[in-house]
């Protein structure tokens, strides 16, 4: 299990106040003693604070991340059925299930509850925030904590998000809208089809034509010849999905997606980014059809002083969850030639062996 | 009305029969009296026969394909509601609507069928056919009628159905059966909210992030602050196609492009394009998602002689719906560089001075 710290209350951007609110989290490494070796590893959609899970060749001692030197912390992020307050989490003023009146949650209200966290925890600064797709959004955020983040590492990310993105995000939800049993979140059982297409609509685009000619070209599902094994390959990722999710919770983190926008508020989208002074790595994925290059691309020659770069793979957006060699590469010189070198734990300090998972 | 011409029995690569086979389609200018100044236009997925709606200034006198000189027709292709044989009309064994019951039709199948249709109209001798997306596998096909086909133009698409156009196909089919209406395709009244959802998938996979950005960004909706633009555009595409179109056509339509692979049954795919003999123009969208450039350049390096043209757009695959003047340009002077002059036909010929849309 991962730990739970109980907010008292959080303000969300849209005026109202949640109380009692759950964010889950783990770490490995231990905080040092300044309280300013924090690594912040941010999850995507569908991705849990157990960053081992999803992570772990960048995580461990002497890894890019190397726990023996930082205090490596991953959060729930709010809206997700893995510990935080969410649709599936009890709303306290009822006593039942949130459901569809979770209330609608910014990207900046997911950090702004982060920081509470990491402050409780005895956090004072921290090194770097990052994350891929919508980890790399609330990366993008943590930047503007200008008094507690020195740098951050959006991945596979623009500064707003796409109308083609929110575009495909309002495909999901309709699939799932037309399920027979959604009724309007207010389901008993799991609207399981709908959640099963959104996934396999979102699982396309997260990789490109070229990965799935090569992994699956026109070959026939075995034992099922009048069935492609694309098809079958998505069904089956697309039932797997369901069994580990809620659509409630599906519905309100695509929508908490499309709030990303760091201008909101901020004044003009160029000139935010431009007053960026935070160090900043940006990494795209050649192949990233969802998120295309030109957004990273975008960031790096706004943000001042950027460093941008590029993972090589076919495998389009996804490729920030496989392509672990590049990225650890691209990370370690980064934090060699830019960043701090904050003092390493004591031998007294806390530590976690294991991210363990939800 | 287009014109419908019944074929008594066409032979399916299935081994099934039908008889019966209504095919719609349309013309303009005139057949000379050797029958050989004939261009054929194929349309995509949703089209008609009535070219003129979806590709007007492109044919017309003097115009890319010149109605003053050749005998320009567009063939409805089988399983689409615009009046050749599908699920929406009549089984003849039954009496009722094929609905569901339709049978596997495939590319090659509908252009068996057209060849039959062209001939009993006179015609001797293709100059080429051409059109994008399945209208650029109907092309290809068109090649293989050895007797009959100059010349081909296949556009935004490549020699087999890709794993990821496989894939969007199957998304859109599985928004479509998780319709509480859709009851396996024996419905009474249309799955409205899963083919709204079909569409809306498509219609992303026919644009690009750029295009959506420049036209869309992250404006909210005019009168509805809480929905963005493009969510209601989208929407508004979705509803609009329920509208002119029918949920088992869509089904049947999609897994007929999925059958595309030129070389099935004919040997290795690259020896298949090697040994095609036929004029060849590929012509591609730079921004094309759906069927990337790659595709393109593969086809005009393996086809003996190939020109390759590449349409300069934002707009992804849709652009061969757009961008009439680079279209144009590119199939006059391929025309002028590389084809037969057939005589232009006579005053007395039949001329229909336009597409008469359905």
């Amino acid at each position: 299990m991962a730990e739970v710290f109980r907010l008292p209350t959080l303000q969300l951007d849209s005026g109202r106040t949640m109380t009692d609110v759950s964010v889950a989290w783990s770490s490995r490494g231990g905080l040092n003693a300044q309280g300013d070796n924090v690594i912040v590893v941010c999850h995507a959609l569908t991705g849990s604070s157990a960053a081992d899970d999803w992570w772990g060749p960048l995580i461990g001692p002497d890894r890019a991340l190397d726990t023996n030197r930082f205090f490596v912390v991953c959060l729930n992020v709010l809206g997700s059925p893995y510990g935080s307050a969410s649709p599936v989490s009890k709303n306290p003023e009822t006593g039942e299930p949130y459901g569809p009146g979770f209330p609608a949650v910014t990207i900046r209200d997911t950090v702004r509850a982060h920081r509470q966290v990491l402050e409780a925890l005895g956090v004072r600064r921290v090194l770097f925030a990052l994350g891929g797709s919508m980890g790399g959004m609330q990366s993008l955020e943590w930047a503007f904590e200008d008094d507690f983040v020195d740098g951050i590492v959006p991945i596979g990310v623009g500064g707003r998000h796409s109308a083609w993105c929110i575009g495909f995000s309002e495909t999901q939800r309709q699939a799932i809208y037309a399920d027979p049993v959604w009724n309007d979140g207010q389901y008993t059982e799991q609207p399981r089809q709908g959640l099963a297409t959104a996934r396999m609509i979102a699982m396309l685009t997260y990789r490109s034509s070229g990965s799935l000619t090569r992994r699956f070209g026109r070959r026939p599902q075995e034992g099922a010849e009048d069935m492609f094994a694309v098809e079958s390959y998505l069904r089956y990722q697309g039932d797997k999905l369901v069994d580990r999710f809620d659509a409630n919770c599906y519905v309100h983190l695509t929508r908490q997606m499309d709030t990303h926008d760091v201008a909101r508020g901020r004044g003009a989208y160029e000139d935010v980014l431009r007053s960026m002074d935070k160090k900043a790595l940006v990494i795209g994925v050649d192949s990233d059809v969802l998120y295309p290059l030109a957004e990273q691309e975008e960031l790096a020659s706004l943000i001042p002083g950027a460093r941008l770069e590029v993972i090589r793979s076919p495998d389009g957006h996804d490729a920030f969850l496989i392509e672990f060699e590049q990225l650890g590469r691209f990370i370690r010189i980064w934090m060699e030639e830019e960043l701090r070198r904050p003092e390493p734990p004591g031998a007294c300090a806390v530590r976690s062996e294991k991210f363990i998972g939800v």
